[in-house]
């Protein structure tokens, strides 16, 4: 199969001495360059960071990236940098700088035949984005004879206002259709597939709503602590880390109205009609934890205050679980629970549909309300893939039910997946954005937790390698229900 | 798991000396009488047949059917046989006779301690059955100081009149509660997972109607010929052997509303009810067809006139398509389409639920009438389970649909299954009439292909190895669909 087409363009990294760029963007840069279609070398690379390094010596820098990420052979590695791959230092990010970066591009682009057509892509922590944008700006890197586009990583912000005060600060100089808001998740092959599971398929959308459905669990459990990212996952915590973000995400995809056309405001215009529909989360609908210390098999697991780079006394959740109600006319009385956290038994990000109970049950065995109702569940981690859970007759005299799986793995149909970053960069250079996240949807998604952030519920204790603190299975025991496999 | 548990009781069984006792029935009591909970023996056997035969030398009949079914090695057959099968010869079969056969019977009931427990299985040709019923009634056998059942093999009847008559003869002598008609087929799992499967699973029972489903095809392949039964078939043809009866009952067990308990007169209602919604078929919705000279592979086939004990210029039908219209609240527009064929491709039956597409296309591809809509295939043979295909995204950049199958087979989950025939002798013993056609039902049946039998539409020739004449197609196509791999 050919691969897509995208317009040639220059592809400029700031970061391009960082961790992000070096284990993620770049091997599936050097992937993506592989799948596209057309004559010639699809993008040009050009690396900036602060420090001063000849263009030999970050090709060097990027060779050994992709040979320690097992993209190519050494030789290979060596040959695809030496055709693509530029560097331009920054220094202190003064405006001499930025124009001295326009005059770099502007000779980039002309030495290899490129229109102006460009992607800034900013591998930056959070509260370099401003400067750099605003740098950006004031050089006219912003507009150019061809597209430019701009490529921000998570965190959008850490609450409400200042994902507000992000956006205008991004929005001074890019239009908000040039800016592409990443968040990896959006990437997986399972996520976009959601759409295709529920619009193509009649015999799911036609039940997916309050009618057939008892309630939804959204889990992203990892069995990590708190690794390299200590400092500034101690700022941050798990609610603005991972339940404003992925989970939320996975949220809209699952709970969304059919959109009038498969198309990214279209999309984006539902998933934020999802969030519009959240009624206020209550205090008694959330449940913060922390690890303390506990085992896995047969290692000893530390408290997370007693990890490196934690704060003494950190009062960080490194766990939440969370009701949610969408008061909409598809949603109303289904209840999503949402629940993540670090040092749980396992890794696992699954969307559990629970299907309601037959509302008569006349099979011997369990009465109605011990019956175990039909589940689809959808697995991100550790496979990606999905089950179907019902019931059916052992075979014999008595009638006597049992629950069978059905099951659908990616990775067995199709062998080894691409990885989320080269879905996402193949759409960027191809300006499709549906599966970014629009400055809109991320303001939402603050609202929602706005008053959660505003005045957290106590911190609950639980020891590493359980499923968070007792008080979580409560949220969903109020309602009848429990966590699957909590 | 303890078996279950019945009465003691004798088990007559006329015919004793046939083809379907040797080859079906025996080995079926053999294993059914290993699997019942209890101490001691819990049935035994008396066979009756018109010749003279020593207890004796029944028992050398029995064991060597036991052996040659590979039921059991020789001498435990031998052991099995000697301490439950006695014989008993019913001459021509005059009242003196059936008095013979009572004394009979109360002097083994004696012997072995019974307290009147019966069983009289008619193991007989459609003729002899009026007969052996009006003989046991004449010497009193129809009533005893236990519960006594009566067992009926299908043709029940040739048309609703014959039918009628048939079900007259035998309420002279035993109530409807006491008559147990056999149809095998409902004695296999799948066929009583049906049940199972739709009503305890939401996700199935709820999307079974007119407004999810477009059209369900019921089709009994065989590929073989007419075989040993040439004389029986060629009176009877696929109409009357296969179409009243088998898949009249895959259409019922199909269609029928949630019965209001899980037994047996509320299942019946149920089924006697679809068919009393079917609307009058038309001389247009129905192609009968008869084989003519094929080819399987390399070998050739001969066409049915041609076959051994077949009347030359037979105008039997070997095959019969035909639509049928449910006018009920749930099926109502839901067109079912039945087949069932000699010589036809393969050996083939299962049931196929066509739900409806998605009324909107937004994805790449087809247009919206081309789309593959989601299927629900439930098999009987050649192995027992059933099948979903769905629509997903193969993954990579574009969004390519492909359809995917979960698959659930019982002998992959449980090893191998039952036979039919045990299911319904445990029934029959336990007294639950359940997986048996009730007198109505067996009529309602005929009258739903009445028109059809008192003025056949024309017979067209198929050649053997082919899914049957050309017209069969159109009775689809002319409603927009397609029978599956016809």
């Amino acid at each position: 199969m050919a691969g897509p087409r995208v317009d040639r363009h220059l592809f400029v990294v700031f970061g391009a001495t960082g961790d992000l760029l070096r284990r993620k963007l770049l091997p599936a840069l050097y992937e993506v360059a592989g799948s596209l279609a057309g004559p010639g070398v699809p993008f040009q690379i050009l690396g900036v960071a602060r420090q001063a390094l000849s263009d030999e010596a970050y090709r060097q820098i990027c060779t050994e990236a992709l040979v320690a990420a097992g993209a190519a052979p050494r030789a290979a590695a060596r040959r695809w940098v030496a055709a693509r791959v530029r560097y331009c230092s920054l220094g202190a990010g003064a405006p001499a700088d930025f124009a001295r970066l326009a005059n770099r591009i502007e000779e980039v682009e002309k030495a290899a035949g490129l229109a102006g057509h460009r992607v800034f892509y900013l591998a930056l922590p959070a509260e370099a984005i401003p400067s750099v944008v605003a740098g950006l700006g004031g050089a006219g890197l912003a507009r150019s004879a061809g597209w430019s586009r701009l490529v921000v990583e998570k965190p959008f912000g850490t609450d409400l206002a200042s994902a507000e005060r992000l956006n205008r600060e991004l929005h001074r100089f890019f239009d908000e259709r040039s800016i592409y808001r990443i968040d990896h998740y959006l990437g997986k092959e399972t996520v976009q597939n959601l759409l295709v599971f529920r619009f193509a398929n009649m015999l799911f959308e036609s039940v997916w709503n309050r009618d057939r459905i008892s309630h939804v669990e959204i889990t992203v459990a990892e069995a990590l602590g708190v690794e390299e990212r200590a400092t500034y996952y101690d700022q941050s915590g798990a609610l603005r880390d991972m339940v404003q973000s992925h989970l939320t995400q996975l949220l809209t995809l699952t709970a969304m109205e059919v959109p009038a056309r498969l198309e990214a405001d279209a999309v984006r215009n539902e998933k934020v009609k999802v969030l519009a529909s959240v009624e206020p989360i209550r205090p008694d609908d959330v449940v913060r934890g922390q690890y303390a210390a506990g085992r896995a098999g047969r290692s000893r697991l530390r408290a997370y205050r007693n990890e490196p780079g934690i704060r003494r006394g950190s009062t960080t959740e490194t766990f939440v679980a969370l009701r949610l109600r969408l008061n909409n006319w598809r949603w109303q009385g289904v209840p999503f629970f949402l629940r993540t956290g670090k040092r749980l038994p396992e890794k696992r990000t699954e969307i559990v549909v629970h299907f309601r109970r037959p509302p008569v049950w006349f099979f011997p065995g369990p009465s109605v309300a011990d019956v175990v109702a039909n589940r689809l569940t959808i697995t991100l981690q550790p496979d990606e893939g999905f089950e179907i859970a019902f019931e059916l007759k052992r075979p014999g005299h008595a009638i006597t039910l049992e629950t069978h799986r059905l099951h659908f793995l990616y990775s067995e149909a199709f062998g080894p997946l691409a990885d989320a970053y080269q879905t996402l960069l193949v759409d960027l250079m191809r300006g499709d954005p549906t599966l970014f996240v629009r400055a809109d949807e991320v303001e939402a998604a603050w609202a929602v937790y706005a008053a959660v952030l505003a005045r957290p519920p106590p911190l609950r204790a639980y020891p590493a390698g359980t499923w968070g603190p007792p008080e979580a299975e409560r949220l969903a025991e109020e309602l009848g229900h429990h966590w699957s496999d909590g």
